[in-house]
């Protein structure tokens, strides 16, 4: 089997730990019964040695595999990697989400979206990049008693996301020991209000309202100060027409929403002032995780 | 002229400052030019002779008329009240979205509705109860530089509106300085997450949703104990079927959302197990403020 698994832009500015949407830059990863266990890895990682000794996707795989067919069984696992690591483009959510539906399969195993979705969970506490690595669109998602409960929205074509990849990571982990405990009732309502009016913009399409949405005072700031260069990049996306530009997850890249018509205007202003990122246009994905036998 | 100027019922739960709903119970307010000033208050308020001397929708319509028309003149107000006051039923935004209205009628100048809006902000300073009043529907709102920015939501007729309103009034200002100026971090998830989901469950029409959308972390429980009742009317409506059930505005009413068949069933519990209350089953409205020549 091959299943493949998009990369995830969440918070979206105001939307801490709910909001996420998908993007058409996939994993590829190709699984077959094998004499013994064997891992060969392409593209993001082939560089890393470890990641043929100490795989999470393995881990998880083997661990959910054994538990529905009931019995151990050695795997080739041949992964073609194309989301870059610790760029807040949800590759960890990628290879949660991916091993968990994949373990079914090869399991022979019928598993609903839902289902995978909650065993996401397990692995990763927040869901605003396992929901749409597993359903795409866009994605408004709560937890509640350890079930993700998300509502789905597909995101036309006329849509693209303009991506700036920053030569730098930035670990999630770190990244958020440096946000406080507790937040002052004018920044909760601030960011509260831009939540509920952006999830409505998503579902009833009316874009411009993203320009009034997308803003944040809880943690963008407080993380763009590590990689300055980012407030820049917001600068020059909504200048030249972004409906909105935002961090990426907790970061580095950074995320913009754009008309079709002005993404090749937009990505070419910020190729031109940062020739060290990698910036790249790309379609939204509204499909999430599929097994391509 | 006369209008009429829907009822309201804002936060809903999470949404602090930015979810609101309008409700078929209306203000109606007749104007005519007249010799002198005078006023008749009928219903709600009319065993309040302050009302006839200190009346805020009366203030704010000639201030607006006399800014309009560049001219005093003098009018009769007839008011026929059904809105109860301080009761989180939205009657303060009523006056002020009904007074701007009919300013702008009189003063034979046309208005749009988001220009009432943006004047109604003056007055009251959080959109939640003002935009529905404007919009009818459900509505999410934010604030940008001084101007509400709005999405709305027509609801169907198959939804009702269960309204218990106490015999006791809560103060909004009073209610306010209960709250605490900072919040932590997993409440505010708590609460923003619950906002996006409950924006896009009435967008998508997705009601089921509402059941885990409809909760707050931030306000409620901290005013319902000064009328711990409150907690029986929310685990009754809940029981029975009601998809939310939350504290209207800053209380004392209590809203609950029910499907149009549990509505009877819902409403003849409540006033069995709270007598002294007043306990009603309303349409949703869909228009907001309507002048009526």
């Amino acid at each position: 089997m091959r299943i493949r698994i998009p990369a995830t832009s969440a918070n979206l500015g105001p939307g801490f730990d709910s909001l996420g949407l998908a993007i058409s830059l996939y994993n590829y990863v190709t699984i077959n019964p094998y004499t013994c266990q064997s891992i060969s890895v392409k593209g993001e990682g082939s560089d890393k040695p470890r990641l043929k000794v100490n795989n999470v996707f393995v881990s998880i795989f083997k661990e959910i595999y054994q538990e529905l067919a009931g019995e151990k069984r050695s795997f080739r696992f041949e992964f073609e990697n194309n989301i870059p690591f610790s760029r807040g483009l949800g590759s960890s959510s990628a290879v949660i989400v991916g091993a968990i539906a994949s373990a079914y399969h090869m399991a022979d195993i019928k598993v609903s979206k839902e289902t995978v979705l909650n065993r996401a969970l397990v692995y990763e506490n927040h869901p605003d990049n396992i929901a749409p690595a597993v359903y795409g669109g866009f994605t408004t998602s709560v937890v509640v008693d350890d079930m993700v409960k998300t509502l789905k929205k597909e995101i036309p074509d006329s849509l693209k996301a303009v991506m700036v990849i920053p030569n730098r990571a930035m670990s999630t982990a770190h990244s958020r020991t440096q946000l406080p405990k507790s937040y002052h009732m004018q920044d909760v309502t601030f960011n509260s209000s831009r939540v509920g009016l952006m999830s409505a913009a998503f579902f009833s399409e009316n874009w411009e309202m993203l320009k009034y949405a997308s803003w944040d005072r809880m943690h963008e700031n407080r993380r763009m100060k590590k990689l300055k260069e980012l407030f820049s990049v917001r600068k020059i996306a909504v200048q030249n027409g972004a409906l909105m530009s935002t961090l990426s997850g907790s970061g580095s890249s950074f995320f913009s929403l754009v008309y079709e018509k002005d993404a090749k205007h937009i990505s070419e202003k910020l190729i031109k002032s940062f020739p060290n990122f990698t910036i790249k246009v790309f379609d939204f994905d509204n499909i999430g995780f599929k097994v391509e036998k």
